[in-house]
Order: structure tokens, then C-alpha cells, then sequence
């Protein structure tokens, strides 16, 4: 196995038995040419794909993937399992007290951290303000009542899974999720993937483009009843992307900021290790906070057929990234990164402009797919 | 906030701000001219709306609105709360220690009030004679099997939620439902809709008409196994909604007697509060009967993406009334009554013959809808 | 009640009632040359009719039903509980210690048995040398960490349930499954359907005739990720219907051997009674047998409204084979046997070369949801 420099449209190594996947990205980036993606894996530890393509990104780029930063909270949570401080079938208030008022008493860590607790926005509505704080937000979650009974139905947490899970990791730890992971994963395995930009990488960082939005396409309808008070903060708006107050706090839910290759080398280092260490995680905790928890109908998005593990999304028919034990997460415009403990594939995708209508780009799915078949026959 | 008097089709009184809506209810009325309705609003507990149109009713018609008497169960559960009297996470057999045979010593009063216990019919079936008894269906309904194991699963215990709810009401209170209700919220709260027509107020009821069936449409298919064995009693047959024998006993699954103005003010006066009066319930119960407990496909009705809270509906996609906090039931003709406490709406809506297929009047559910938003915008 | 000697295509004995079916059995075997089946139906526990058609099959040849097979799991667990020898509710490993491996500790045997435990492969996949031992397969799972949190979600278990529950029934009794059944069901029922065919009655086997795929159908698509992953052993494969390997072993989850009135016989005796004899399991049991456990997506076939009792399929709107009490087993190549306590029907159908794409032929559902009406009214 050798990398070798791409001499197409795609920039960047690949492996030689990826030749036929840097073709198609050549054929995918002459067919478009605002297409603008990183793309980024491993197999079984080693990097065999590093590779940058379009106008609007180059090799280091710093961008902000949307939830695909929701993988540092899996891969955190998992740490605490690994170390033996958390249990996913404890209530969440043996943690954190305060979180069992208004019926919460009962709620798991597994359910909380699987979109069950039924609370994905606060009463009354979070502020920005909230968001991006490292206790307000929880602290007015836990004085909230689900929305659903907890474990009787699931739906996305899309921002509110970032601060709770923080609160819970400093509960356990001391230490918010930000600064834990940062301690404990990211820095010690070197991944590109930060939550809150640090000021000397601000110069990297490139803006993510606005999804162009078919003009045949009506006004903005929500299929669930609670999607428009989920997704509207009281006060003023954020752009949640591309506000500096984002980025430089760097909401595990949403706006981390790294490069593909952060995000693989990130994936593949607690997973299946790299460079010939071993995994910050063992197959047994993998199996753990990959294993299914919910699938179905998502109370927040409106849609059947989802499905998640502790945090994670996992494969379903609809979006076919992985086998049974991958898991991994899209971002609301077009990125995605997942890993597949069977196939020994990490893989990570960013993109400058997503397709509409958002979550994972159809190609960076297929392309998860297609390599893990390829490289584990 | 003034109300005046109509002009149009639509007779009675309506807030200046509701011109649109009076207007709109003209032009059903217009084009319809065996449509007759009742409709009420109250917002932040002072009534709003007060109207009658059509042919078959009048101001003061007392009609039965079918399973929108559901909503005095609800109501009622909610006031045993309230009072600390009723724990939801209790065994029913707890309060009812014969309702624990034949494998249902574990089932929850949350399950049994949100169509979750497996007996929307008894085995073998109830005759109408005990559906219409104080005793009888609740004593049978405990010696049987559950259809489904308790909790896997919710259908719509269309009739037999009454007799379980009045029978777990007297087992806490020494009272039916039907006293408790008249004593502590109907009387008390001057709201025209009772368990059992009081002789004085024959004079008023108007039949239901029936509903006209195209003609087009084939023999009745019930989508479900379960249906025809639900719906079907052992016996002689009993017309639920005009059989004196029905209104008399006043069913609190379906057939209480009223005009909307009374279901108006009841869930008015309990959610909101009416004429400056405290609502009857606090903010905290009105938010766990509220709380959506089940979502998914009914094993009775056969249908997908119904949810219910404690004994009411939730709005969901295809019967969008109100946000996620709102609640309410619709009857099997037509009519249909809510209550949001996010917008301070209370809904109701009579009708006289409900149009084909049943369930709620879909021009209710939007006038509700717009009612909320208009009102507290 | 008569049986007569049928004169047309359609060969044996039907009561006098069924002469319509026996035409349309008649019909079937002129409108297609090839279909060969065996049918037989007790009611009330008097044969009523036994009936063979077509070229591939005679009136006693024994063919193996595939998953039909799993009537005999269901009764053999249906009579342990009838003996009071196994609690649904208790968790597996109550009589199964190591089964509490990789958190499985809480699995019930109600989850075990109703495919809710998430175990339909090993982990790494069984041999199919594993799955037509006593033992082998069974420890293989319980060393292995169920592919969804049990209790969220079910998904056929087609080989793994026979493996798992004859286990259970050893751990049980002291005798595997195949024992346990022989000695306390079959034999003394003198019914002729076999987990493990006898060397004496190989000559009536008869080959499972591979189903015709029709051209237009493109590649094999599985509809969820489990499908490829389930389905397939390691190393060498195995004809499950027709490798004497398969028969000889007879698994019980899919390659028992019989006849459909041996079939129809075991289900009549256990449910109804047969030969003026009580039935072996009491009417409580059988209705515990047959409560509905789950319903709705299953996470291997990738269908949504799938439905099951203990063991048992139930009746759907797909397959509504009978009344909510009712409950059978398909086979993959569309054989079908079941049984409803309500009509008193007990029924079976076997076929030597089933209709593309498998499962229940829908002639045989809808045999034997018109002979349930037909002999009940």
C-alpha cells in the first residue's frame, strides 16, 4: 500500500487500490465546478486517502461541518465508558442532581444521550446566548419538562445533545466536554478537529456557503410539530456556521472546526488506532456506543426510518454508509464522517456548499460505502 | 377586545380581531347549505368566539360531539393529579388490585390512560348494556387478556377508556367519573357539558345526522385485525350517539351531552382560567396530561402517526391544531375541541352531521390552527 | 359433519361445508400445472379436511415447510409455561447464566422469544456447522453483544431463534429442544411433523423445488443492513430445506419435517383438543402464547408492520390470516400453518415449489382466513 500524488482534478495521495474512487471524484468535481470537498480515510489505522478538490477549499481548510461535530461527543462519551466513570443505564440525576425535575427522575444516560428524553429545546425557548454557554442552556434543560414522555419516542436533539452532554461529562470529569476532549482526545492523538477554533488557526478557517435552494421549491414547511419550536431560539438570530461566537466556542453539537483528515484521523485513532498504537477505545466499548439504541420516527425532523446509537447516526437503508456496527454522523450541509469497526474504515467529507435539501451529500455516503467494501475484499 | 354581533350567515357574537374568521365561517356556511355548526373560542379565558350557522342547530342545541367527551376524562385525570390523589407511574392495581388478572399486575395508570393496557374490548365482547353501567365493563375489562402485551403497543380504546377511567376515578374517590366531574368541574365551573343529560335540558338535544357516504366507496374495510372485534359488542345494537339509553347514562368515551360554548369554557376555565378566575389546574399538571406519551400506529384504528398524551389527542402533521404543548380530542362525526396553553386558546366545534369519513371536521382542525396563531400574535 | 372423497383435481377428504373450497383448490391446480400443495384444517378438533394436489407432492410425502417449523417452538415453550417450568418475565439468564454476556443480563425471555434480543447472527457470524448443533450456535450468542440495545427494537431472528430457545428449553428441562418436543408433544399428539426426521420415513421426503424468479427482477436487495450480515454464515454454505444434514438435524427454526396434516394435527391437539381429547395447553396459555409481543419494523427483513406473539407471526392487514387471537408461522417458500382459538380453526398448507418472492403463498392466507369465517358462522 503506497499513497500516491493525484494528478487530476483531486489533489492530494490516495492509495493504489483507490484509483478508481479518485477517478470518480475527478468525474464528480468536472461535472460540478463549485463543488468544493475535502475527503479523507483510513483503513485499519493507516491513512489511505487524503484528498482536496474545487474552488473553495484547499488541503488545510478549517471549516465547520455542522453536527458532524456531534462525533466528538460519541467518541468522548466513550472515553468516560472506557475509563469506567460513567454508566449508560444509571439515571442521569445520580450525576446531576438537578436534572431530575419534572419527571426526569428516571431518564438514563442512554436515553439522554440517544434523542429519548424528549428535550430538544428548553421551556421557555433557549437564547443563543444559552447555546453558547458552557452551563446556562443545561442548567434551563433540567428545569424543563420533556416533551414526550422520556423513552417513549426519540427525536434529534440537533443543539441541545451538545450541552447536555457537556454537563454531564463536567459532572463526571470536572471538566466540560470541550475541555476534556480536548485533553484527552484531540490533542494526544494530534486530530485537526477542535471545539472552539484556537485564534492561531482563525486564518485557515473558510466560510460555509449557502445551499442554493431549487426555485421550484415552496416556503420552508416543518413535517413535525415540533420542529419550529425546536429549531427557533427566543432573541436574536445566529448564523450558527459563520459567527465567530460559534466557532470560538465550538458547540460539541455543531460548529467544531477541522479538516477531513482531522476528522478520519480523529475517528480511526479511538477506533481502530493509527501509526501501530492501539485504539484509544476497545472493541468492547466500540460495540458499546455503536450498538443501536432507537429507530424510527424522529419526533423533531418529522421523518421515519431514523436511527441512532449512543450519540451516533447509524446506517440505515436510506443512508447506507457502513455495516451494522458503523456508525457516525452527517452535518446539516452536506459533510459527514463515520466509522466501520468490520471494515476497518474511518472516513470524513467536508464540503464548502452543500446540496440541497442538507444532511449527508448522497456522494460522501456512497463514497463511505463503496470504500469500505473495497478496502476490506 | 369588543365582541359584536355577526351579520352574515353565521349567527352570535365575535373579538374585532376574529372579522377573517367570521368571514371565512360565512363562506363555509354559503357553500354548504346543510352544513350547521357550533364554535366557540375562548383566549386567555375570555370567550372570543361564540357562533352558530346551519340549519340543524341553534345557540343553544345540545348535541353529542362523540369522543370529544374525552376530554372530561382527561380533564378529570388531570383535576386527580392536581390534587396529588392519582400517581401515573402507579400500578392500576395499586387503586384496583382486581385489575392485576390475567398478566396485567405491572401496567401503569400512564399506560392505561394513554391506550397502551391491550383492552379496547373485553373478552368476550361487552354487550352495550354493560358499556352503559357504572361496574360492569370495568369488571370484565380487568378479568381479561390484554390484545397486546401492555406497553409494547398503544390502539385507541374508543369506548372502553370510559369504564377504565370512571372505574380507577371511583376506586381513588369513592365516585364515578360522572360525579366527580359534575361535582368538582362542571357545576362548579358553569360549563354546559355533562355525563348524562339532565332531564330539564331534553328539550335542547338535536340528533346527530348521519354522516353521507359517496357512493362510490366500497363495503367497510377495517385496516386492522383488531377493529371489527373492537367496535363490535355481543348483543343487541345501540345507536352510541341518539339512543336515550346512551346520553342518559352520558358515556365519557363518547357520548356527553353540550353545546361548544360549554366545552369551550370547560378547558378554558381548567387550562387558562376564565372570568379572572385561577385555571383549575396548575401549570406543571396542565403540562403532564399534555405530555405526548404514545406516537406511532394504532393497533385498533390501523392507522399510523397518531400520538396521544393522558387520554387526549396531540396535534401531529395530519391534524395540525395547535403546538407541542396542545391537546384535545375530536369525535368520530365531525366535531372536535382543544386547548393550547401556549397560546392561551381554548377550541370547541359542534356539528350536526359530520362529513365523510369521520373523525374531526378538517376545517375545525385549520380553524383551530389559525385561531391560535391570530390570537396570539 | 361428513368427509367425503373429493373427485376432481384436488385429492382426499373434505367435510360436506367445504365444497366451495374444494372447488377453488380444483381451480388453482387447473389455472397452474406445476403447483403442487398439501392442505388439512381440523375445527374444533375434528379433521375437516385433508386434502394433496398436483404433480410434486402426494398424500403422504413429507417435505421440510422452512420456517413453519417454528409452530414447534412456540408450543414446546407454550407447554413449559403451562407447567409452570419457564417465566417469561424472568431474564434469561435466570436459567441461562452466560447469556448475561455483553449486556444482556436484563434480556427477559419474553424479549428472547419475540426477536426483540438482537441476536439473529453471532458475533463473528456462526457456521452453519454451529447452527445444526445442540449447543454450539447457542454459546456463540450468548458470548455476543446484541446489534440493537434490547428491548428497542426487534428483528427476525430466522435461524438464531432455534438455537436460542432450544438452549433455553435444556437449560430448562435437561432436554434440548428436539427432545423435549419429541417426547412430550409429537409423539403422544401422533402427530407427523418431526425435528429430525427418522431414518424409517426418509423415502417420503420430498425435494424443496427452488422458486422461479421472474426475469424483469433485477439483484437481490436487501432492505436494511442487517439482511446481508444475518443471512449469511461463515465458511462452507448449506441447502437449509434440502441438505440431509439440515432434515436429519432439524432445525427448529426451519427444517422440521412433515406433512400439513401432521401440522394442522400438532396445532388442533395443543390448542383445541383433538379426538374428543382436552387440549394440552389451557385456554389461559394459549392466550399468553398468543398476545401480540411486537409490531411494527422489523430491523432484519427491513419491512415495517410486522407482528409477533411469543415466537408466533400474528395476523396483519398483509396477512390476515385470522382473528387478534389467532397465530402461526410462515415458511420462506411459501408453506403456512396456524391456528385460532376464536374459530377453532387449525390449519396448514405445504407446497413444493412456492411463489416468488417467498414467504406465506397469499392462496394459503387466504385459505385459511375463509375456512376460520366459513366453519365459525
Amino acid at each position: 500500500m503506497t499513497l500516491g500524488n493525484l494528478g487530476g482534478l483531486t489533489r492530494g495521495t490516495a492509495d493504489d487500490r483507490l484509483a478508481a474512487i479518485v477517478e470518480r471524484l475527478d468525474g464528480l468535481l468536472g461535472g460540478d465546478p463549485d463543488l468544493s470537498f475535502q475527503i479523507a480515510a483510513y483503513h485499519d489505522g493507516a491513512l489511505v486517502l487524503d484528498a482536496v478538490g474545487g474552488p473553495h477549499l484547499k488541503a488545510d481548510s478549517i471549516i465547520v461541518p455542522f453536527s458532524v461535530t456531534k462525533n466528538t461527543i460519541g467518541l468522548t462519551i466513550g472515553l468516560l465508558i472506557e475509563r469506567g466513570l460513567l454508566d449508560l443505564d444509571a439515571p442521569v440525576a445520580e450525576y446531576w442532581p438537578e436534572f431530575a425535575a419534572k419527571g426526569k427522575q428516571a431518564v438514563t444516560v442512554r436515553q439522554l444521550l440517544s434523542h429519548q428524553a424528549g428535550l430538544p429545546q428548553a421551556t421557555p425557548a433557549l437564547t443563543w446566548a444559552e447555546v453558547f454557554d458552557d452551563h446556562a442552556a443545561a442548567k434551563r434543560l433540567a428545569q424543563s419538562r420533556p416533551f414526550w414522555h422520556p423513552g417513549s419516542a426519540f427525536g434529534y436533539h440537533g443543539i441541545t445533545i451538545g450541552n447536555l452532554a457537556s454537563e454531564l461529562v463536567f459532572r463526571v470529569t470536572g471538566l466540560t466536554l470541550h475541555e476534556y476532549y480536548e485533553r484527552e482526545l484531540r490533542a494526544p492523538l494530534d486530530a485537526e478537529f477542535y471545539l472552539g477554533l484556537p485564534h492561531q488557526h482563525e486564518h485557515r478557517l473558510v466560510p460555509v456557503l449557502p445551499m442554493i435552494r431549487p426555485v421550484a421549491d415552496g416556503a420552508t414547511i416543518y413535517s413535525s410539530i415540533l420542529g419550529p419550536v425546536v429549531w427557533t431560539m427566543a432573541g436574536p438570530e445566529v448564523d450558527f456556521a459563520n459567527d465567530p461566537v460559534s466557532w470560538r466556542f465550538g458547540h460539541p453539537a455543531g460548529s467544531g472546526t477541522g479538516t477531513a483528515r482531522g476528522l478520519a484521523r480523529l475517528l480511526a485513532a479511538t477506533v481502530t488506532g493509527v501509526d501501530g498504537a492501539a485504539p484509544v477505545l476497545s472493541a468492547d466499548t466500540v460495540e458499546v456506543i455503536g450498538q443501536q439504541q432507537v429507530r424510527g420516527y424522529d419526533e423533531v425532523l418529522g421523518q421515519p426510518g431514523r436511527a441512532h446509537s449512543i450519540v451516533f447516526q447509524k446506517p440505515t437503508a436510506a443512508m447506507a454508509f457502513g455495516g451494522p456496527r458503523a456508525f457516525g454522523h452527517d452535518g446539516a450541509a452536506g459533510a459527514f464522517a463515520c466509522v466501520d469497526p468490520d471494515t476497518g474504515l474511518a472516513f470524513a467529507y467536508t464540503i464548502a456548499r452543500g446540496p440541497w435539501p442538507g444532511g449527508a451529500d448522497p456522494r460522501a455516503i456512497a463514497l463511505a460505502a463503496d470504500l469500505g467494501t473495497l478496502l476490506s475484499s
